[in-house]
């Protein structure tokens, strides 16, 4: 499914996972070549690879690497090696949810084709790894292709942190209308926030859209306005984590600053966001719980310390979008108005 | 005229110029002794200091270092070392306005008692730089009285980059109500932009708040937003570069999108401008050139490289805040509504 301009962070090839190191990123492009489970379990704990459907689909793979050579002969002690191998592979990051989803939908493969030989059930967690990572890329494609009906070539286009292909099986999700529109030569022009405190713009949106031969400006955060303000940027499109289901949206820290200051220029701003990250069950965003991460992510991360001793430091990861900020969200089952996200589920 | 609690970038003590190095803030309080004008040419260079203001001050005391044991008898000899040694002081950063506004002063001062001795003409460099260190001091606090008279006890205060004490003779610009209210024993509390790409905010106004025992919290420009949507602020204050004719106001970039998240908020924004900040012969915001800075700042400014080699960046030092905008400048003339900017020199 992918295009071949893009980086894929995951890739089963041969009899290997291919795995993009992202802590490399931006210096160095370096692909490991991942063939236990105890590599993938390394992998996932020390960021190698990042975002949550990226994480479950290592994890899928992972799986099936610690039971492919599995000596059991029935399916009981095969489904006792599959257990222990999830286990041990959801101890790699317990906070990861998409990686304890990807890995029950595996074993609830291996429950399913019970009566089949243990060299078949072997054969049918690959075969489920495999359908994790194409049906993100297909989930990724179709929700680019409804944004890019919104989009015309030629325009500008501001995105925040990474909501691209490294962190999904291919295109991303807020990306996915940018490699799309380069596979119809459409020249849009990107501006990509650094998106601090983290950098995920600057070290990871930025060097994923260069790579492909996309038109990519990186800026501070601050500048966003400005560049607003002198008319480079037709629309906004970011990810999220989760939509409430009045069609609130979090997603990274800093976002809310863009819709607001979209709004105020007059720029749609739009959410590109798969239906798993629709969550009917939560009400509105302010029910949504917003993690505080270390100040030093803010003083000390970016190689020397920038601030004072002991400052007093406030780091929200993610902040909420209120729904009357947001033009549209885009699933994969369309395009919504935010107050109406419920019918994208039905 | 300064409190105890406040760092001094610059001060005059004994026969030696006391320097706050502030290429080591905010991981070490060094200060330096100069005694001679090639040590003050060498620390404009360096940028150990900084801050218009304070680099006036620095060359002023260096002039008088450079001259102070001058040899001339006549007037003549003694204008010939004032002007060798102008000309060599500006040369240490030939941009910057304010170091040339106070050698020029130093100059008329001279030639303005051109019928009295060598001993006092020294005296009188002296003097005069005093009496631009003073007057700069009195510039500021007056400006924080006005703008005192803007804010309440208990106040949450949203401030961007460092129109601070650092940069000045005391008090700082938009810093001055700050520790003026902390003389009084008010409570407020302060959130600093870090302000990226150069990090003013992380490295020097937390640093100088934090010193003086001043509530401040460091945030990263694009929190800014969320921290207003949670009632955390109820005023902005911010320095300013330049003021045009019609109000609209230059300053450090990212305080354009600050005030459009201020309006939408509901929560006032206040411009502190020394009278010399204001520029009635530019007629408005656009007709201030900005200065765009190299990529570099951007991309590996912050002790590694953040981004990919090569990347396309944007990177305005300034931006322009349209007067719609502003609640209010005060200067230490008094507090006006933009468009009536005028009134302030008459």
């Amino acid at each position: 499914m992918t295009t071949s301009t893009q980086l894929t962070p995951v890739k089963w090839e041969g009899d290997a996972l291919i795995l993009l190191d992202q802590t490399k990123l931006p210096v160095e492009t370096i692909y490991l070549e991942l063939t236990t489970s105890e590599e993938v379990w390394a992998s996932i704990r020390h960021l190698q690879v990042r975002g949550a459907p990226a994480i479950g689909m290592a994890a899928a793979y992972g799986l099936y690497l610690g039971i492919r050579n599995s000596e059991a002969t029935t399916f009981e002690a095969f489904w006792s090696d599959v257990s222990k191998q999830a286990e041990y592979l959801g101890s790699s990051r317990p906070t990861a949810v998409n990686l304890f989803w990807a890995i029950d939908r595996i074993k609830a493969r291996v429950q399913q084709d019970a009566d089949k030989s243990v060299a078949e059930l072997k054969a049918a967690v690959l075969d489920e790894a495999l359908a994790i990572q194409k049906e993100d890329a297909e989930v990724c494609r179709t929700i680019g292709e409804h944004l890019l009906t919104l989009l015309e070539d030629g325009m500008g286009i501001l995105t925040h942190c990474n909501p691209g292909a490294l962190a999904t099986a291919a295109y991303g999700t807020a990306t996915a209308p940018l490699y799309l529109a380069k596979e119809r030569g459409w020249d849009l022009k990107v501006y990509a926030d650094e998106t601090r405190p983290v950098l995920q713009g600057a070290r990871l949106t930025a060097f994923e859209l260069q790579q492909a031969g996309i038109d990519v400006t990186l800026i501070c955060d601050n500048m966003a306005a400005m560049v607003m303000s002198q008319g480079k940027v037709q629309a906004v499109i970011v990810g999220t984590d989760r939509v409430a289901a009045n069609g609130d949206v979090a997603n990274k820290i800093g976002t809310y600053g863009v819709a607001v200051l979209a709004k105020a220029h007059g720029i749609p701003f739009y959410v590109a966001a798969p239906l798993s990250s629709i969550d009917m069950e939560t009400p509105t965003g302010a029910d949504i719980p917003i993690e505080e991460r270390p100040g030093e992510e803010i003083t000390h991360g970016l190689g020397k310390q920038v601030a004072p001793d002991d400052i007093k430091v406030y780091n929200p990861a993610f902040d909420v979008t209120p729904a009357p900020y947001i033009t549209a969200i885009v699933t994969e089952t369309g395009i919504y108005k935010p107050e109406e996200i419920g019918k994208s589920k039905s």
